[in-house]
């Protein structure tokens, strides 16, 4: 429970009425560290999730509706700094997300800077729970290798849209939609040589999109099934959908599956298309869960990428896990062509 | 109503006097983001206020004597980054204010980083109420142009002084004295050329101020009526005076007046004495409020500045609203001269 | 007394048991500004202990078994920035501190970033309680001059250890024992050249540790008395170790001593060989606490460095206090090679 909870749980057993229309801010997140072994490298300590320091609340303004805040931070636990991005970029303070909005009856408008509904969705049906980790399939395999932001900052983030707006759907006999749209400007991201050359890119640094990038989804939740379909545009004219669904088979076992696509056509000009799939699992065992996952990665005229992953979380209690992981992805075109990544760690959230 | 103040009515009624002498740290804050048009540029996602997330907390030392801290980060919600100055340069995390003080019969001492008194009292004299948007007038107009810190990093802030200590007197029959008294430390920032060359800059990258800057103000509140009179020396030894003046004609209108004059001999050949007024309007019709000024900017030799801005708040609670302004700009050296802004969006505080 | 305490503490007394298992998180920190008059420089505003603005919290689990974390933020508040190293670096957002962890009757065990075993044990026997200062020893005469990151980033930390995992013992009949234990990740710093050359460093820029760094410390109290020993190596495998003793002969008076040896031979040709020691006395009188030391530092064939420094501390709360240092050190290798320091200030924790 956050502490701003348990000054709410009292207010609502003490003081009840008195802090009507007020907004409770809580603070939260994440620690979540281990060692970790990858093929070709020393043994180095890291994070399999991501590590955040959030703050929050929501304010009642009558007749159903409510004013609310998120500001995210993300942090490397090992190092101290604000998360880094794949290039070593410190990516910005609230990298988590930072949106303001209302909502009510009609559903949720947000502003601002977050994870698009479609790298959200997708999160959903992926066996390490959208895990950023290498061990898991969500930034990778199981949107197809697809970019949300390629005029960003280098580094920044590949699941986000800056510079939009959010709505989401009230949940209406289980199905809820979700979607966002980002105006065209840039984001300070290096030069897209694309379609161009390198003296003439196709997208010149400090060049805004070529149209507005925007993302959809649609999920249906019923008893055990959830079903889930989504699209996305980015700046570039990359598009990706997705197609997921999850069944709870006994209490225990929850199995789920992904198939994505994306289209590059309209900057490459070769190995264009990418399909994507991934199978997983997830079994429970007191307080211990099993993860399994296999997908495979295929980009027109270039190598099969396949990865089989396998991870165990056991639960010191509902906020507290330990946690190990085992990995192998196959037909990489970087050296090595086989990286196996191993985890241990413990994940905390306050 | 903030999170530790929830907890200090709390313990006021339940546990009056076991907590005598402790700090309740405050979490507080504003999301302010929204739509705006300019023009020459595409639609774009930002803010109008400033967006801030801060810290603060006061300690009963006894005798009436307070301790008392406060640290105010700044970001962008499009972006989630830190505060982003005129060129694109990070702001400092606490960019708001970062101070420790004590206060007693005497007033308040506090020292660190922040506004100037200048420009914090010339705010309370403008109808946009000090927004840094350029809808408003606070960061130009209103100030005829003046920077507080021009041997900063460039970008950081231009009315805040750095390594300074602060004064402000205890409010006496209507009357307050606010002043800070800066150290030469050179901040960090470029070279200004001024009366020098290229080659030769009067003040060189990693100079000192020539002299110690300060800055102070005077405040007169009587019933409907209110007065100030400010003056402020930077590092580079400009000057700037205003006098302003407020009154409430009713309880809905708000009329208010501005003069300011900028005085940059000491470090200019040319077009070194700047003239600026604003006059503003507030009208509160129920929930919502009008807003409107108009201001002229002349400095000697240069093309002379109109600014005419009208803005509308929709209050949905006591923390949040929405807005819209209108706002034209005139005479500007850049190229468009004239540029028309356009913004709508909701402000949050919590 | 911080926030969450108070509201833990209102749990405790009205409802006790509903919040079993839960986590508060802590808000706490320091602000410590003032003014610093140094031989060569102008007056300045700056900092004597360290400034930070923490989070932390620990989860029970249940059998004496507690998750806990912490993440503690450095800042500069006479500028608002991140704190800022020797070389003008801003370090990582958080600085002070990031580690997760578990605690048991075993002991404790965390991971992540923090001060090393060494550095924090030796902080305890020095006279100016561990301020990092140039008025009080402990970044310098106090371990010898010996450095725990040199492949981190320039102007990072000296007293660290990103990417370890620490245990602490249980304290057992007054002893107790602390270890870090570092990974051989390269933290992103420059080039060393040590034993080899400028064009074939000893350690090239992206270099990994030549041997695991670790640290290890034991300390002893029996009533007035206390004593520790310490040593560690860094990833350029230095090699340091303190031994140090304290007494409060009266109470009001306290005495310390400290004698510090560091070992650079496998980084260098000459010089490699540093000894040091550091005498010191607390004595307090009321409200206030009279700090002395002196101690020398002596690397071979190079000129010995002495330094001898007073401090006042004038406390207006149990959070609160003022002071004022004066402080000279000779026989520096720069220009010049006396500093007179001379400080005054204040101190507020929260």
């Amino acid at each position: 429970m956050k502490q701003s909870l348990m000054v709410v749980a009292l207010l609502g057993a003490i003081a009840a009425g008195s802090v009507h229309a007020q907004t409770a801010v809580q603070i939260y997140g994440t620690v979540d560290a281990g060692l970790i072994k990858r093929s070709g490298q020393s043994l180095n300590i890291g994070k399999r999730a991501s590590n955040t320091l959030g703050f929050k609340g929501t304010e009642e303004l009558g007749n159903g509706l409510k004013a609310l805040f998120q500001l995210e931070m993300r942090y490397e636990p090992d190092t101290g700094t604000n998360e880094i991005g794949a290039n070593g970029t410190q990516r910005p303070l609230f990298q988590g997300q930072s949106r303001v909005g209302l909502q009510g009856d009609f559903g949720m408008v947000r502003i601002g800077r977050g994870l698009t509904p479609y790298h959200e969705t997708v999160g959903a049906f992926e066996p390490f729970h959208a895990s950023p980790s290498p061990a898991g399939f969500w930034t990778d395999l199981a949107v197809a290798g697809y970019t949300s932001q390629p005029l960003d900052v280098a580094g920044y983030s590949n699941n986000r849209f800056s510079n939009a707006a959010w709505y989401n759907s009230p949940l209406t006999n289980g199905f809820q939609v979700n979607a966002a749209f980002a105006t065209k400007e840039n984001g300070g991201g290096p030069a897209v040589i694309g379609r161009g050359t390198a003296t003439a890119p196709q997208y010149p640094v400090g060049a805004e999109a070529s149209v507005n990038p925007f993302s959809i989804t649609g999920t249906y939740n019923n008893g055990p099934a959830a079903f889930m379909a989504g699209y996305e545009r980015n700046a570039i004219e990359s598009k990706v959908w997705s197609i997921g669904a999850s069944f709870a088979a006994t209490p225990e076992l929850k199995l789920m599956g992904l198939y994505s696509k994306q289209d590059q056509e309209h900057n490459r000009f070769a190995n264009a298309n990418t399909n994507a799939w991934v199978l997983g699992a997830n079994y429970t065992m007191g307080p211990g869960k099993f993860l399994a996952g296999y997908g495979q990665k295929d980009t027109d005229g270039l190598q099969k990428v396949k990865q089989f992953s396998l991870g165990y979380e056991y639960s010191l209690s509902k906020r507290t896990y330990l946690y190990v992981d085992a990995s192998r992805k196959k037909g990489l075109t970087t050296v090595p062509s086989t990286v196996n990544h191993y985890d241990v760690g413990v994940n905390h959230s306050f």
